[in-house]
Formats: C-alpha cells, sequence, structure tokens
C-alpha cells in the first residue's frame, strides 16, 4: 500500500482481510513508498508522517508485527537491485500493454489531473510491483480487481527468469477479497480530497457527526413518509455495520424508523467496531514504538530476500 | 568498463590515460557487470572470471588501489537504488533519444547480432550510466567520443533533481582522452572475436609471432622494393610504440629495411612497454589480491556514495 497517511473505513475490509491473512500465510505487507513517487515526484511530501500514521492504523486494526513483517519498501534496496535485474529481460511491450498504463496516463497525465508521467519509472512501475512480490517467492498476492493484471505480469516475469536461468520464483496468484464499495458521507466516492470520509480513528462524536452529514433519501420529508434504502448512503452502511440490516430497511420503507434514529443506531454500530482499534492504536503510538516494528519488519524482509536475490545473482552469474 | 576479461593492447591507451588521471583527481573504475547485462542477459555468462582478468589488467598497467577505488557496479547495490529513483521523473523521451539506442538496436539488434533489445533495461542503460556517474557526484568521466550523449543526459538529470528538490549533484564533464586508433594485426577491427589482437598479458615470443603476423605492404614483394607505410599495419604499431618513426617510414619507403627487420624492431618496442606490466601482474596474480582489491573498492564506494544517497533521500523526502 503506499504512503497516504491515515486511512478511513473504506480502507478497512482490506485491512480486515489482511488481519485474517495472517493466520494462514507468512505475511509481507510493504509500505510502497518507491511506488508513491512514480506517481508523485514532482512535490515534496513528507512520507515519515505519512507512514507513521498508516502504520498506526494497520497495527490498530490488527496487523500484527509478532506475525508479520510490516515495512517501508524503500528500506529493503534489494528491491531495487531485482527491479534492475528483471528490466534486463523484460520487452517495453510487456509494460506499454499493462491496461493500468494507458488508463492512468490519462486519469492522472497531462490530460486529466496534469501529471507528466511520460517517465521511465512510471513505465516501470508494474515491473517493480514483480519485485516486490517475487523478491519473497510469494505464491499469493491480496489485491483488488484493477491490479488482476500486475499479478499476470508477475507471472510472467517469473516464467521468463525461470526459462532464462534457473527456476528460482514460483508464479504468484492474486487472492482477490471482497471488497464493498462504501460511498463518501455526501454519496461520492469516499476520499480525503473530498473531505467525505470517517477516519479510521473518528471518535464516538466525530462518527455521530460524520453519519449525521449521510446524504438520505431526498424524497422522504417525514418521519413517516415510505423510505427508499437503495438511494440512500446510510443504508449502504447498514449493510456493512448492522447485524439485522434487513429489519431496518423494511422499517425505513414502512415510514416506521425515522433518519434520525436510523443514523443514531448506524453511528453505535460503527462505532463498536472502531472502538476496539482505537484501543489498541493508544497501545502503538507510544513515541518509538511504530519506528521500531518497522525496523524490526525491514529487517526480517532483507533476511528473506537475501537468500531470493544470492539465488537470483548466482543464476544470472553475477 | 563492461567485464570484457582481459584486454588488449588496443585498450591501453585507455588505461594508461585512467592511471594518469589518478595524480590528478579522485578516481573510482568501476567494472559495470550490470551494464553487462543490458545487451547479454539470454546467456548466463561466468563473469567472476572476466572480472577477475580484466581487473588484473588494470591492475598491471597501473591502476593502484592505493589511489583509488576499483570495484564491481553490483556490489554498491546504491546505484540500483539512484538509478530507479531518478527514473522517476526522467521522461522517456530523453532515453529514446540518445543516439547511441537507435544505433545498437540496429546493430546488435533483432536486424543485426540478433539479440532482443527492446528491453525495459536497454533503454533505460544511459540513466544506470547517469547514477553511476553522479552518485559520486563526479566532476569529470573519462570517457570515448561516442559517450558523450550519455553524460550530456547525466547532465539534465543532474539539472532536473537539483531543480525539482535541492542541489545535491554537480554537471559532470566529459574527459575526452586521445585514443589512437590501433587495427588487428589482420588490418580489420582489433577484437578477440576476430582473433587478431595483441593480449596485454602476452610474452615476448607471443608479441614476436603476433608481429610477425601483421599485414605489411602487399605491394613489396622484396627487401629493396620501396614500401608504403599507409597501407601497413606495423607502420601504424610503431607510430605508437617505436620512438623513431619517421626513421622507419624514411628506410621504408627507400627500400633500406626490410619487413622482417622492422617487425622485429616494432616487436622489441612493444615488448618495452608490456614487461614491467607482466612485472607488476605477477604480484597481483596470486590468489586473493585481486578479490582484496575489489572488495576495499566495493567499500570505498559505499561510504562514498552513502552521503550522496542520505543527501538524496532527504531531498525527495523518503
Amino acid at each position: 500500500m503506499r504512503p497516504t497517511g491515515s486511512l478511513h473505513i473504506g480502507h478497512l475490509s482490506v485491512l480486515q482481510n489482511w488481519a485474517a491473512l495472517q493466520d494462514e500465510y507468512e505475511c509481507y505487507f510493504s509500505i510502497a513508498d518507491w511506488h508513491a513517487l512514480t506517481t508523485g515526484y514532482e512535490k515534496k511530501v513528507d512520507y515519515k508522517e505519512l507512514i507513521r500514521e498508516m502504520t498506526l492504523d494497520w497495527l490498530s486494526v490488527g496487523i500484527d508485527p509478532q506475525k508479520s513483517a510490516i515495512f517501508i519498501q524503500s528500506q529493503v534496496k534489494e528491491h531495487a537491485e531485482l527491479h534492475l535485474l528483471f528490466s534486463m529481460f523484460t520487452p517495453i511491450s510487456w509494460l506499454e500493454r499493462v491496461p493500468t498504463y494507458k488508463d492512468q496516463l490519462q486519469q492522472l497525465g497531462l490530460g486529466g489531473e496534469g501529471k507528466d508521467l511520460h517517465t521511465y519509472g512510471f513505465l516501470g512501475y508494474p515491473l517493480l510491483q514483480a519485485a516486490d512480490i517475487l523478491i519473497y517467492k510469494a505464491t499469493a498476492v491480496p489485491v483488488g480487481e484493477d491490479q488482476i493484471p500486475h499479478i499476470e505480469l508477475s507471472r510472467e516475469v517469473a516464467r521468463k527468469f525461470n526459462y532464462l536461468y534457473e527456476s528460482v520464483f514460483p508464479e504468484p496468484q492474486a487472492l482477490i477479497g471482497k471488497v464493498p464499495l462504501l460511498p463518501g458521507v455526501d454519496g461520492r466516492k469516499m476520499s480525503k480530497s473530498y473531505n467525505n470520509t470517517v477516519s479510521l480513528t473518528a471518535s464516538t462524536e466525530e462518527i455521530g457527526s460524520k453519519v449525521r452529514l449521510m446524504i438520505t433519501d431526498p424524497q422522504r420529508i417525514r418521519k413517516d413518509d415510505p423510505g427508499h434504502p437503495e438511494v440512500c448512503v446510510v443504508s449502504k452502511f447498514h449493510k456493512i455495520y448492522s447485524p439485522d440490516t434487513q429489519r431496518i430497511e423494511e422499517e425505513c420503507v414502512a415510514g416506521k424508523i425515522g433518519c434520525v434514529a436510523c443514523k443514531k443506531y448506524l453511528a453505535e454500530n460503527i462505532d463498536k467496531v472502531l472502538a476496539p482499534y482505537r484501543e489498541r492504536r493508544k497501545y502503538w503510538e507510544v513515541e518509538g514504538k511504530v519506528e521500531q516494528v518497522l525496523l524490526e519488519g525491514a529487517e526480517k524482509s532483507r533476511k528473506t530476500v537475501a537468500q531470493t536475490m544470492n539465488e537470483v545473482r548466482e543464476a544470472m552469474g553475477i
């Protein structure tokens, strides 16, 4: 995950999914600061603060340094070395054909958000990702649907390496987690830049006031008007956070529950989920703890990749 | 220099030039094994042996580990890191426009020697070179004329970095050494693959037999026929190795010196140059010495680049 600073509840299912994977797999969770530079090289960002905030969120939700390595990509230089070595035999056309390449060029590029992304690094970003994955001999990578082509590229790179030199890399599979798409409180995409998020660290009061802002059925004027849950932001959140979604929908449609009460109930349910995370966060917030986790994570990662890199160098003859 | 194994006297003036620079500059001499992979990824080469042989030649001619760092590029991982960081803001078009890119694609590529060079690494090779140079904050780089565009690219990269972030890099200048072009003994380009070289390690006898193979004026049948030095390979070597070129040319044109005597004299003069190198080589050939030089060279380089990389990371905010 790129270091974007503190996360919001739109990210929660991904983190919960990661937390669950820890019991099944040996996990490496990377804070991809080099990747952040592929699209954000032009302004200087204080990644240190963003990294600290995001790591705290990970730890709060239950990513556990006793089980998994949590580390900053740029602190494991071997990722850059393997990326360079992979570049030797990776056709430019493989990279140009990654669907996200042209999409993002359009969305973020000079025709879109105005970033000049005709750079060597932006073209090579899926190859850096392939190195990030294969350097751990990963068999599985938890990603969203949009990332499937990147996992496919990783497999192609693994196959070509194994064919040209020696069989070093397994072919990783994408683990597609079920990620419900939550809108922001205003009904648009949830995004910090729209200021429509509920932060993972929100207090009980903040949750309440954010939920009160949520857009409901505009046609419902009075409490006993029949509601339309399918156009209501609150309803989408109930589906994730409330145990009795069906009852609430029925009461809404029947005009038996008003929006105020409905929102209050949602806020309580969201708070029930976030409260233990806030508790755990207090433990990790103590100065020096996050830094220690990241140091140890990088150390563990370096140990793992040292083995891979020895095999890679041996196989390539250097 | 790429690790090509043992060198021949066609390389000598470059090495002598390097040796002389050591008294004027703090020098870093890199064995560019990663660069070798940009055009030679397809077959596994034993770089260890090639590196040992080439290093021995460097040391023999007077590259001095007391004065300079002699190291293997791939042992200083920060070169890969800086290459990656530079890639973030380097336009693809800068790389596509490097004149050697299209030239080499043609010469070595599928239309030429048959290598598939449409790879990400081959496109990025001048950028790796920029990292190799700038990571030492080099002010001067001894190169041949064909490398001038690469030094220009390094300057552009330095300028863009200094502009986007902080002023970290000086702009390096090309030091164009006077490199006389010596033909092979058969008159073609001197090249190991043509088997027409005089090795730097050639013994007195080997020098003699190689010089005897040199192509002379084909129109000169008898010893007292007038010769034509301008078409004679031996003459080209006299110009470099013999103190009295003019006298020999005059005697040749006048038919006063025969080719056998002329060659014998050249062989003696080449031997006078190579003999001290052979002597010095004996010292370095002892097992473990070259390895020690390369270890210490890499260590010295890593110390130098650690400072640069701290500044780079700080400037980019990671």
